[in-house]
């Protein structure tokens, strides 16, 4: 979604299928719900583990090991990401996730040969998003990103 | 090092330098030792723990958590090649190790944009080469790769 496309989908919310990045992320959390617990949930109660306040995250202590929970957070967060390069360009697209245990770390998305995100992790403990919009939006321009890639060396990203 | 290099060097051992990926592994190890037990050690001795034979490494259990030295020296072992890239090429070159509990697990290695080398791993916790001469050939089989990587596509290893 480019910057433009995303001012027109803000102006005609109801005639556009929701953001990519939103529907992946949505699916699979849905795909973790082997009991069925959450089928009729709304999307937005399923994505509220993701949302933090400015205050919440404060109060989460950086010392020992990161939350399961965060962790398994941040996971489905760039699976989502790749997923939904998956969806849109039909490469394989596949997060590596590399978290020390004092919370820093780091994570690439690969296509192909190609490197189409790369993000150094900080305080992974306090992995959040202040509203649902930002989380959309982070995962929305991560994904810009890397179909820019993809659209710059198509020739490494097809490459295995 | 090619096929042809490696064949050479065998006939004149001693015209030649190291391969370049022994030398960044000894390099490697010798820097982690603080306390300058290992000056007088001859390198032969310092590459010992990367070598077991097949009887030692089916002696080992698949099950539960590996080793935390055995988690070490595949950590090192990829810095080392890694290391190797660096210093004949110039880019920054990084390992990304991803093991899960199981013992299985992916490395990439990454230049730039370019994922210029990338394994499944398996039996993490059986890591070892039957002979330092089968260490010192993986290792410089994956250099290999990787600057062969680069050459085809330099303008995306240089790409930040």
């Amino acid at each position: 979604m480019t910057a433009s496309s995303a001012m027109a989908s803000k102006a005609h919310e109801d005639d556009r299928a929701p953001p990519i990045f939103r529907e992946s992320l949505v699916k699979l959390m849905r795909a973790h719900d082997s009991y069925g617990v959450w089928e009729r949930m709304p999307d937005e109660e399923i994505l509220k583990g993701f949302v933090l306040s400015r205050e919440q995250r404060r109060a989460i202590p950086v010392i020992g090991e990161p939350d399961s929970k965060v962790l398994w957070r941040i996971e489905i967060f760039y699976t989502a990401v790749s997923f939904a390069i998956t969806r849109r360009t039909g490469f394989d697209a596949t997060p590596i996730i590399k978290i020390s245990g004092e919370g820093f770390g780091r994570v690439v998305v690969i296509v192909g040969r190609l490197v189409v995100l790369s993000r150094a992790l900080r305080d992974v403990h306090r992995f959040g998003f202040d509203t649902e919009d930002a989380l959309i939006q982070a995962g929305e321009a991560m994904f810009d990103e890397a179909l820019a890639a993809i659209e710059r060396f198509p020739a490494v990203a097809r490459d295995d």
